[in-house]
């Protein structure tokens, strides 16, 4: 399969959607979906969003509810980077190559529009309208699993470990337990949902969460490597940060070459878990691939 | 009915639930969680989870489910304050006589403390142990109700208009269209979702939230005649801050007089809408007149 064309398509139909249910600038406030809108299409890759449907094309079943429920991880994950670029957090002026939500709408602005996004995904996920080919149980199950992962234990919690971390000598195990937390449990979450909305069976959830786990493992340490070896125009925002904020990452402890042989390690073991599905998983495949061997 | 003795029953069945479902401040990550707690355990009165256990006691149904629907909407109010008084947006030091948020625990911790309150709240009204006594659609309806109460239309929506409205001459139906979305819609989802949780007939839906309309609408005006009228001791932060900002309220419009008769005449518009649930309604009617007539 051509994973590039692949990605190109489903970023589309994700951004179709999101088009379609975001409220429009025109509508009152319109500076506040104004600046939701800004980061929401500011050329993200769509990834878990991606996940989730891969998750629901390797069990075999897409119902309408998939899309609701993959676009409200971007609206999470949108928030969180809006939230964390704020000056009282990371202050960044750059994401993606533009400037970053609050340094064009203002820092309040910036911090209502990410809880408006946050609060907007569980919208997405229980507006009975959308979510057509799921049962009541099981849109149920899809609002937990979203809670969760982005929650206190998920990403939000991911985040103050991170916070605490600044400046400590820390070991890899604290490392790998910040980011279990902070971008792992969404990407977990992502995955489960596509696979719960295609109605898994309990046994093909096991699979899916396996492979989910290693590839959130993956994503993240190819994430610091990049922070190491990509330039500013790959990122689209200053590169080598996280040596500058004294950040340890997992080249620190492993050294580029090794924390790249440790994130093709986890993408092999992702992919050990998806013997079951066949051809049907080829997409979470190639998937898991490309997040290590992204430039941006 | 002792609306005193009731209130007080309530408040403590409220804090017992959130203590119980609400980390420990002894779980990792620590800080986030004793950041949570501090503010959800600062003296809030819980009038939004009463208004939803009284509207189920109308209808005349509260099963087990009616404790984390109506906790969630303390967490969704408490949430708002903590972002509402950061420096970005009032920049506010006290809160029911307290330090605020993050004149303790920083603006980071603040931000996040606040994003995990807003998604616990999606989490308690989602986790399948807690709720009982409510089918799976009318668990979909709640986590609707919740999130168009407090998100873009509904109370984050709100807080824009109020922020464009700052230092504009605006007119008193500006000012209306703030309030029935700042404070007006969450009120609004509190009664639904308990009247939805104790399996209201639609007839019963909409007198309840024409009761929660009015009710919402005189609990703003009280809000701002408490700030023209109240001690800096019993509103438990600094008093007539509304005038000092240059902030239009009802008084600005009604005179403090005028703005008391504006409030009853809601209370009774509010009553009117109960008269088919007979005496299981007094406590409803009894809030309507409290909230009017509190001091802080």
């Amino acid at each position: 399969m051509d994973i590039g064309h692949y990605l190109n398509q489903k970023r589309d139909e994700v951004d179709r959607f999101l088009e379609k249910v975001v409220p429009a600038a025109t509508m009152p406030p319109t500076i506040l979906h104004e600046s939701m809108r800004y980061s929401l299409f500011a050329g993200g890759k769509r990834v878990r969003p991606i996940l989730a449907m891969a998750a629901a094309e390797a069990v075999g079943h897409c119902p309408p509810a998939l899309w609701p429920v993959a676009c409200s991880l971007e609206l999470i994950h949108t928030y969180s980077l809006i939230h964390d670029d704020l000056p009282a957090m990371d202050n960044d002026d750059y994401r993606r190559g533009k400037l970053t939500n609050h340094k064009v709408y203002g820092n309040a602005m910036a911090i209502l529009a990410g809880d408006a996004l946050l609060t907007l995904a569980f919208e997405l996920c229980s507006q009975r309208e959308l979510l057509n080919g799921l049962e009541p149980a099981g849109q149920v199950r899809i609002v937990y699993e979203l809670a969760v992962g982005s929650g206190h234990v998920g990403m939000v919690g991911g985040q103050v470990f991170d916070i605490q971390a600044e400046n400590q000598d820390i070991d890899m195990a604290t490392l790998q337990r910040i980011h279990r937390h902070k971008t792992g449990m969404l990407i977990r979450a992502a995955v489960r949902m596509g696979a719960i909305v295609a109605g898994a069976t309990p046994a093909q959830l096991t699979a899916l969460t396996g492979y989910a786990e290693e590839v959130g493992l993956a994503f993240q340490v190819a994430d610091d490597v990049l922070n190491v070896t990509g330039t500013r125009e790959e990122l689209g925002k200053n590169a080598n940060t996280d040596a500058q904020r004294g950040k340890k990452t997992y080249p620190t402890f492993l050294g580029v070459d090794g924390a790249r042989t440790f994130a093709d390690e986890c993408v092999t073991r992702a992919i050990g878990h998806l013997t079951s599905f066949e051809t049907k998983a080829d997409p979470l495949r190639e998937l898991a691939t490309y997040i290590t061997a992204r430039k941006n």
